[in-house]
């Protein structure tokens, strides 16, 4: 492995996280808190580290695909840890583990929170909070090669590690244009929401935040009241409708910008995602009528629910916890169904769950026609027996990580759904979960053991397993 | 397809069932009941019906794996049609939902009842429910197969559909003699439990059935008290060793018997379901230590109950339901994994699950060294990427049952860990759950939809998906 260059990589990442936690201090400032100060300490110490370790640019640049993973898993839980600092010096969050879950459920855009109350949390840490949502959205890692040279050459190794889904295709020939692109579609969209949210009469503060954590799929609120604070159904509308944009493809989001249509209309992951999405809130409106005074009204919830669900973004306009268990399963269903591949959504995908199904239904034709085709096609195009074995690895190494969490967790002896579907929102990046984790609880509660682990589960979930479990493999730190 | 010899095998299994069904009849005889009538008809009935539709032998005497999973799909529904019908005919089970879904439950060896009190149930009944237990561990395909000659040459494709597991080995070259090797081990051993637990002070009675529930890894008790209600440690310690017996694959019982130790003490999947037992066992021993007067009585209830939950079988010797969730995590994680392939357990079965994870780890290992070796090795041997294929599918079409049946029982809008845990252990062939379906508890008062959806499950759950899921598929009825 080329250490000097993941030594430097790093660096230059620790770098970029000092500028950005320059961000939250200037709203400290706006705001004339004292938290500002534990920003700005903080961003000068990440910044000198990163400043001293990546001092050297080393000879070989190469970046292969083992740096590449390494890099993505190393640098997600150090950003996370050192972005958790302010939050400990500030005081809002004094214990380490809190810090850490906290901050890596920010940048992972999961959204689970151990805060009790928001009331009595700075606007710096707030706004810290839901922005490393949108940091972490798109990834920090694709932020990095957007704009800042660093490797020579091979970069879609790191793109590869960090972006979510099965297969990773290249906007254009080039991976920083092709990172600088995403980047841009994704601001622009941000900013749109904000205004929309504005013109909604959000407070300007609100708007960002929640537009951030919309973007990311993060979940993150500013208040305790959360969206359903604002009882607006316009803005319940906006967000609904920008929750399932940012689920989208940001490639298929591109091609449509760009007025190429065609491959928008026959995108399968795109008509999987949409159909499950109205299939889902068909399903729960009329199961949870009953609970609301007309159908327009339960399907408002219902709506707003199931994409804040299924692009993983775990926002809550209602207590959910309350429906029957019909809707609750269904929910938990589409926690592990998650977006589409290449947003910023988490889950398995809709696109990995097509094509193991596709898959599983061949070997099933086989029985019958045993002299049948064996290639498969996705999308238009033929799927490479290595792509269906890494599929089919990444979920039993998904089914592993759930597991092992699911058996520590249990060890709280708390009832079998918090401790089910605590480790199913923070796997899947969703936030809230049933019952002691559900829309109206929190992780606080939580053992220390507990909340490590969740950490992990959200890590690897965001990461797609194979950076993060590589960590604990020995051949990968063999140099 | 061979409609003609599918038809004809057909007929020929349905004349073994009638010739099945008189041995309850002789029970209900000895015991002078009336159930022993319905028993009579059902068996005339069912003998004649096979006669008339196997009265002309194919010419075409060839079966193909495409007439064999179609033979195994039918056959088993049939049977468990024809099979229920003495239950409501003697007026114990009056609704043709519930005495489907508990001849299946025998059948499929699953052992869920419905029945709430088995006190006012006739001997011959309760003699039937668990014989079905013991035929169907084996399967009564294999015993047709091993005693009457039907196919010409390929009757290995009927034992393929089945059989439980990802390979099947032939112990000798022909398949009848195989098939009669196997059921001479499962006879004897069973007669071997019978004694033992006579010698035990069990009446006879009991000993038969229990015996049968062991052997077949069913778990139907005649008695409302279960094995708990004989309070013996020996017949707890009998039962729980020749449950851990009957889990192994029945193939390297038959090395071991004819003096051919090599295979048993390097077979990897007998390892990991030995490791697994003995983990498990230890882990909930501690966790429930405080509750039981001394370790070794704590051990004496986490060793069986373990065994029981990982073969399947679904005895109880104690409520389960009130252990730490810790050890109810674990015991609900071991009916997913089920017993060995090639036993009378089922579950997805240890083999697969080691294939599983080894294939998963090497495409880890591949990303650090991207030329490694793709080939991969089980019990010595190299495994095709077909057969890992065919695994992979088989866990895909295994969750969406899984799946679909979560949803479908969600509509009983009744607590997750009962609506959770139903599911699981049907699908699984277990027989308990946990809360309203726990050991405790029973099925009766579910919805018939849920019923009929469990039954489903068990089915595709015992003949590992294929045979039954072939069944809706439109290419398979077409000729």
């Amino acid at each position: 492995m080329n250490k000097k260059m993941v030594v430097f990589t790093l660096g230059k990442l620790l770098k970029v996280e000092a500028v950005l936690l320059l961000l939250p201090c200037i709203v400290g400032l706006i705001y004339r808190e004292k938290a500002a100060l534990s920003y700005a300490v903080v961003a000068a110490f990440v910044f000198i580290i990163g400043t001293l370790i990546s001092w050297k640019k080393p000879k070989n640049r190469n970046i292969y695909a083992k740096e590449g993973f390494f890099i993505v898993g190393v640098s997600w839980t150090l950003l996370s840890l050192f972005g958790g600092l302010p939050f400990m010096i500030a005081g809002e969050i004094p214990s380490l583990t809190d810090a850490f879950f906290e901050t890596v459920s920010g940048f992972t855009t999961t959204g689970s929170s151990i805060l009790t109350t928001l009331s009595n949390i700075s606007h710096a840490s707030l706004f810290w909070r839901s922005f490393t949502h949108w940091v972490g959205g798109m990834g920090i890692l694709v932020f990095t090669v957007a704009f800042i040279p660093i490797a020579s050459g091979r970069t879609m190794h790191i793109l590869k590690a960090e972006m979510p889904g099965p297969i990773i295709g290249k906007l254009v020939s080039k991976v920083s244009v092709t990172a600088r692109i995403l980047y841009v579609i994704y601001t622009v969209l941000t900013l749109i929401q904000i205004v929309l949210l504005v013109l909604g009469g959000m407070p300007v503060f609100d708007s960002f935040l929640n537009s951030f954590a919309t973007a990311g799929t993060g979940g993150f609120s500013m208040s305790d009241a959360g969206i359903a604070g604002y009882n607006s159904a316009y803005i319940d509308g906006v967000i609904t409708t920008f929750m399932i944009l940012f689920g989208i493809n940001f490639n298929l989001i591109y091609f449509f910008l760009i007025g190429k249509i065609a491959p928008v209309l026959k995108s399968e992951e795109l008509r999987g995602y949409l159909g499950i999405i109205a299939a889902s809130a068909i399903l729960i409106t009329i199961n949870i009528s009953s609970q609301f005074p007309s159908y327009l009204k339960a399907f408002r919830y219902a709506v707003f629910q199931v994409a804040s669900i299924i692009t993983t973004t775990g926002f809550t306009t209602t207590n959910y916890d309350k429906w029957p268990m019909f809707s609750q399963v269904i929910l938990l269903l589409l926690m592990f169904v998650g977006a589409c591949a290449g947003s910023t959504g988490g889950g398995i995908k809709v696109s990995r769950i097509q094509m193991l199904v596709k898959h599983a239904l061949q070997e099933l034709k086989k029985v019958v026609h045993s002299r049948s085709v064996t290639s498969m096609e996705y999308e238009g195009e033929t799927i490479a027996p290595k792509t269906i074995g890494n599929i089919h690895a990444y979920l039993v190494l998904y089914l592993l990580v759930f597991v092992v969490s699911l058996l520590i967790l249990s060890l709280e002896n708390i009832n079998f759904q918090t401790t089910f579907s605590a480790v199913a929102t923070c796997i899947n990046n969703v936030g809230p979960g049933f019952k002691a984790v559900g829309p109206t609880g929190n992780f606080g509660f939580l053992s220390n053991l507990s909340k490590w682990t969740l950490s992990f589960a959200m890590l690897a979930g965001r990461l797609e397993m194979f950076p993060i479990l590589l960590l604990f493999s020995k051949s990968f730190w063999k140099s």
